[in-house]
């Protein structure tokens, strides 16, 4: 039978030989993570189940990233109940408040292979899928579950395929091909469904570009975005990991696949405008938004090649005095790679304020609030009313050459026009 | 009349040929700081006089560096009544969330200088009496008459003179210098003093280690820290000010002078023990207590020397991976040397997270919190039950070097021992 790549998965997850879209199975999770956040309801109901020992320390992965450093009792209170769960249970993939955002630490320290089933106590767990896994969010009591069994029951779900054709005009990028995507499709376009991204112009994207995609797979309704490993995964897998594993590909045939043809060869500057991320405009009917605050950072767009992007943009230029940009590198290894290039010089003479690898402002718990009436233009994943501090507030979301070029003036600006 | 240099500085602000200790006087002010914690409650109080525009401003310094970037919505609210009063008031000192620590920004940027009355809502505004100007914390509803004033009363101080002598001992620093100091005369042992720094140990420091020294004036009691001017004061304002100012010296016979001898040829690391200051012991005596933070920086000991000293222990080593440091440079002009020095690879090699310049977890206000029965080794200057968190912590005060000398071995370790 002909199936697609997330059913092939599946099938090798659940030991069958087919399972197809609509299928209920229960799968045996390859890795397991959490954070700082969700982290400590997942622990709370794992000791309710009463079972003494998680079923595998090594395949479960703990990050702190959301609330680092700490910066309430609530936060390190935490930050306790994980660390005292991680030495309990003989967690050995631990990673403390040092070490970045969880959906760039994990693919960087090379916890996520090709085929593999990762689950992770947040919505945009789908940004593995990048690396040809099926990787989605769970909720904090499921995980709980799997910390108990290592399985998890799932509905197969059905794949829309996006044929991405074109060369990308200059200063676009992935962020603005999937925010076009899902101002096309709405934010329930996809719903349940695995997004995978494909054609010529998938191809021609790092593996950074990638998880740009799949990260906002979850923003269309999407239950994981996906890309078909290719040389480039490899290649990225052979700096990043020493786990083995098998390259699953999807059958082009498959019944449950619906195939959808996007064209970027005349794309420009996309803007997800307040309070909705499909809520999708081209720049130029946006340009000019008079702005308060730049965040370029999060588990979108928080990679080297976004700082390079803005930095590139940054080089000479001045922040506007009227704003504050804040830089957050995803991962620490991110802002080691931004040191040794000196994009942090570029970014700190500029005005900018580089801040500790971090989620930052983008769950509105943390760093980097917007108060009443202020505008963020942001370079994360979510615009929701109130997702950035003040439900008062007004996040747009672009990419990163977008905030470094809106940065320099001050209101959305478009790179072209630099 | 023989006067103390605090006599002679209250003597020209006041208008007066001759000042003693225990005058009442009123004063000009110079410099008039305030920053993002306290500032709202100058503003509010200022709008309440109705007096429609600040006396002077020109001589008003508004820094944001106790939430920034913001964390809550009271602190983007803050922020947002400040950046309002500046710009109805035309204020042309401002800082916004990029520049770092008040106490580091006012040099910096060529505020003081010396023989100025300079004051601010923050108690340890006698940082920078390091520069031979009388610099003292007070209210932030005196503030308010200052910026409707430009004057203040005070009561002139008597001056008590620390004459140090000796060669600093290695992995000795100005911190070690000032915690015996508090250690031998007690949290009040220099109550409403000016406590004058002086000697040959004075003499051979930088402009920097002076200001850890009259940091910590208000932690003896004393109403200012002050260091007589000298060529390093001279060489120091030449490469931040243009202000014009006249070198002011205090009379060695002057009535109100009281005089204390320290040697600190032998003197050994120090460490100010939970809950007070005060509470002094020599390295050795509590050497090997576990601790669970480091954190490198604040307005005491967030400057290049504090974390060229810092990279110098920690070049080539590894934070203990049972603790968290936090480096946390005091403002954007040290994180740009500590950047060209390559001091942060140093610190992000070693395991340190590097933060934006901010008052990090030394108020407890923002990131960098500990946790119930956590102990935290600190550069800073208070340790109060619950400053850095909860009252159920404890915080350890020491120099750079021993901080980063107990990064390494994750417990309060004699730097002369690695």
């Amino acid at each position: 039978m002909s199936m697609t790549i997330a059913e092939k998965i599946f099938a090798k997850a659940s030991g069958k030989k087919e399972v197809e879209a609509g299928d209920v199975v229960m799968a045996n999770i390859d890795v397991a993570m959490t954070h700082d956040l969700t982290g400590p309801l997942s622990v709370e109901a794992f000791e309710k189940i009463g079972v003494p020992k998680v079923w595998d320390p090594e395949k479960i992965v703990i990050l702190f990233d959301h609330q680092v450093p700490a910066d309430s009792l609530d936060a390190v209170t935490n930050h306790m109940i994980m660390r005292k769960f991680v030495k309990e249970q003989g967690i050995t993939n631990f990673y403390d408040v040092r070490e970045g955002v969880c959906h760039q630490v994990l693919p960087e320290k090379g916890h996520v292979v090709p085929g593999e089933i990762v689950v992770g106590t947040d919505s945009h767990t789908c940004t593995h899928g990048a690396l040809g896994a099926f990787a989605t969010g769970i909720g904090s009591t499921d995980m709980s579950m799997v910390f108990a069994t290592g399985k998890l029951w799932f509905k197969v779900p059905e794949t829309i395929k996006f044929n991405i054709e074109g060369t990308l005009p200059e200063h676009t990028y992935a962020k603005d091909v999937v925010l076009n995507i899902i101002g096309q499709i709405g934010a329930d376009g996809a719903t349940y469904k695995a997004c995978q991204f494909a054609g010529e112009t998938t191809s021609n994207m790092s593996v950074s570009d990638r998880m740009v995609m799949c990260n906002m797979a979850i923003e269309m309704g999407g239950k994981t975005g996906l890309v078909e490993p290719d040389q480039k995964t490899v290649n990225y897998l052979k700096n990043h990991t020493n786990k083995s594993y098998n390259i699953i590909k999807g059958d082009d045939d498959a019944a449950s696949l619906e195939i959808m043809d996007i064209d970027v060869s005349e794309l420009e500057p996309q803007i997800a405008c307040p309070h909705n991320v499909d809520n999708v405009h081209g720049i130029s009917e946006v340009e000019g938004t008079p702005i308060d605050q730049v965040f370029l950072g999060s588990c979108t767009n928080g990679r080297i090649q976004d700082l390079r992007d803005a930095a590139k943009i940054l080089k000479g230029n001045k922040v506007s005095n009227s704003i504050r940009m804040l830089v957050i590198p995803a991962s620490r290894e991110v802002y080691t790679k931004a040191l040794n290039e000196g994009l942090m010089n570029i970014f700190v003479d500029s005005g900018a304020l580089v801040c500790n690898p971090c989620c930052g402002p983008c769950l509105g718990g943390h760093v980097g609030l917007i108060g009443p009436g202020e505008v963020s233009l942001s370079t994360s994943n979510r615009n929701f009313k109130g997702r950035q501090g003040s439900s008062e507030g007004e996040v747009y979301l672009s990419s990163a050459a977008v905030a470094a070029a809106s940065a320099i003036t001050g209101k959305i600006e478009d790179p072209r026009n630099l």
